[in-house]
């Protein structure tokens, strides 16, 4: 697969420059570590900060989502692999405002392990408290008696907003990370694939799949789906996400729901909004009240094609939180 | 090529429709006509309205820009094809309020026919004065001495963003062309092609190309480019088209410019900011101060691989119009 890159192994260190040169009013880069970027647009409101992160080639995911209301600065690593801990220790020390850094991330083992690594030292070595919170949005990644083993995938960007929103009303460690975890219990994220993408490193095909198959449940890093068959239509395929969300999750006539349509990364906008269409006809057959909708590619996977839908349940405080403004270099809400 | 749609005929319609639907509070169809939509975030300042349009595929161009800040209604065509003269005359009515609209467009032959002759229409039949501004930024395209032949690609997105400011500056009819016309002029835009898109009618791939090459200069529907080679890395990439643009436009030491990297469809964004940093670097050894960037998907060819990149000399009232804030669905800059 064609790559328009100079060398595989300055990738991520070659996007992060570009990435800082060109937003200089909102990045700033860590001079203890490069993989730490951090916003300028702190808030100074806000007691707690936000810390995610992640593996790179999922732009605008993680780093695209560093600025006002959203996060105070994320630990990029490599392309599908978790950040190391010094990255993450760096951004927790310089966030940190004395009332805790509060982490955002996928359910990946690397993350999972780095992520806590990272918690102990800032606790040990530099006294600062650290809350966490996982997000376990993909339905088709584990049965939902084990919710606590899915991956999380595009409902991530659901959860930062509502912690990012949290941080900004001034809400203390706890109610930050509650407002993450109350987020992520009420999203449910169901996805397909059609195309895969391929690493910088190998240029091999993360997937295998038919000229006329696609692959319901799909993960961002090509874990495999629930079911692979003949690939159908946009409505039946919305119909069916839809319905496997909806199977996970109580949402009822008279519920209020933000709605995503996520672009993997090489689907154009056209064909999204054409899946939107169903998922909200669908919704509104069932009666339930959409509060706003997101879509576009918010959490990629590099070229790879296919889209996921995600529903979050909102009470009046994600209400709050999904209508906060936020102003970030891949991401700006009024 | 894959596409997630119900039936190549339906994709324009049902695109719209999901559109819509997902921005009740941004946009709305006019009941005369489905192709017509326009902005519910009208600034009561403006005198002028503006009016942009063009083929569909090209998303968020052209019905992604309208909103506060750029075009206050939009004519679709259908895939890679003009609007018919009827959209565009039912949004000219419903956008002028008495002191005329700008048609902003690529300069491809239909969009000229049909753009011009529902100027005709609105002066004769409705009495509406109708100014017009083309855009012709792609170097590519003609040689400089036929500057009026070129097409327009990527440079649209800063036409809109200047003549949308001058609009609501209070500007008249006669001012916002002025402006519309000095982005036009100052905008230079020169892409590379990686990988063809496909219409859903047909299914075919737009161009022919290597596996193991580019094409300089290629057209957003396909259109040869100049030159067709073996891929280069990103860097040479980069210098290519900074050094096709600055062949072109007089840009020296201590000027100021605006620059977008646009992605074609499928380009991951990480490869983007790739190509921003060999562009930066650029500018920077020449003296060139980049006041605001832009990188991302703006302009698109459904899922073409590839990208292009974009200069616009700006003097003070361009650079008021580029900071001015903009909220459209497809596009939000605070």
């Amino acid at each position: 697969m064609k790559k328009l890159i100079n060398s595989p192994v300055d990738v991520v260190e070659e996007m992060i420059e570009g990435y800082v040169m060109a937003h200089p009013d909102y990045i700033s880069q860590l001079p203890t570590n490069k993989r730490s970027l951090v916003t300028k647009k702190a808030n100074k409101d806000r007691k707690v900060g936000i810390l995610i992160g992640g593996g790179s080639g999922h732009e605008p995911a993680f780093m695209g989502y560093v600025g006002a209301g959203m996060a105070d600065g994320v630990a990029v690593g490599n392309i599908f692999a978790s950040p190391s801990p010094d990255p993450i220790l760096e951004v927790t020390k310089a966030i940190d405002k004395g009332a805790g850094v509060v982490y955002l991330y996928g359910n990946y083992a690397g993350d999972v392990m780095n992520f806590g690594m990272a918690a102990e030292m800032a606790d040990l070595e530099e006294d600062i408290e650290v809350g966490m919170a996982l997000v376990t949005d993909d339905v088709a990644s584990a049965l939902k008696a084990e919710k606590e083993k899915r991956r999380g995938i595009a409902g991530e960007f659901f959860v930062y907003k509502a912690a990012g929103a949290a941080a900004d009303f001034g809400y203390g460690l706890n109610d930050v990370v509650r407002m993450a975890e109350k987020a992520n219990e009420n999203t449910r994220s169901m996805g397909v694939g059609l195309t895969p993408c391929s690493l910088p490193q190998t240029g091999e095909p993360s997937f295998e799949i038919g000229e006329d198959e696609m692959e319901i449940g799909l993960g961002h890093h090509g874990e495999p789906g629930i079911e692979k068959g003949k690939l159908e239509s946009a409505d039946r395929v919305a119909e069916r996400l839809v319905r496997d969300i909806l199977a996970d999750i109580e949402i009822n006539n008279g519920d209020d729901v933000a709605v995503l349509v996520n672009g993997l990364g090489s689907i154009p906008r056209m064909e999204l909004y054409i899946v939107y269409r169903r998922v909200e006809q669908l919704l509104n057959e069932l009666g339930i009240t959409i509060y706003r909708s997101y879509v576009g590619d918010y959490i990629t996977s590099l070229e790879m094609g296919g889209c996921s839908v995600t529903l979050m349940k909102l009470d009046d405080e994600l209400k709050k939180a999904v209508h906060h403004p936020v102003d970030c270099p891949m991401f700006v809400q009024k």
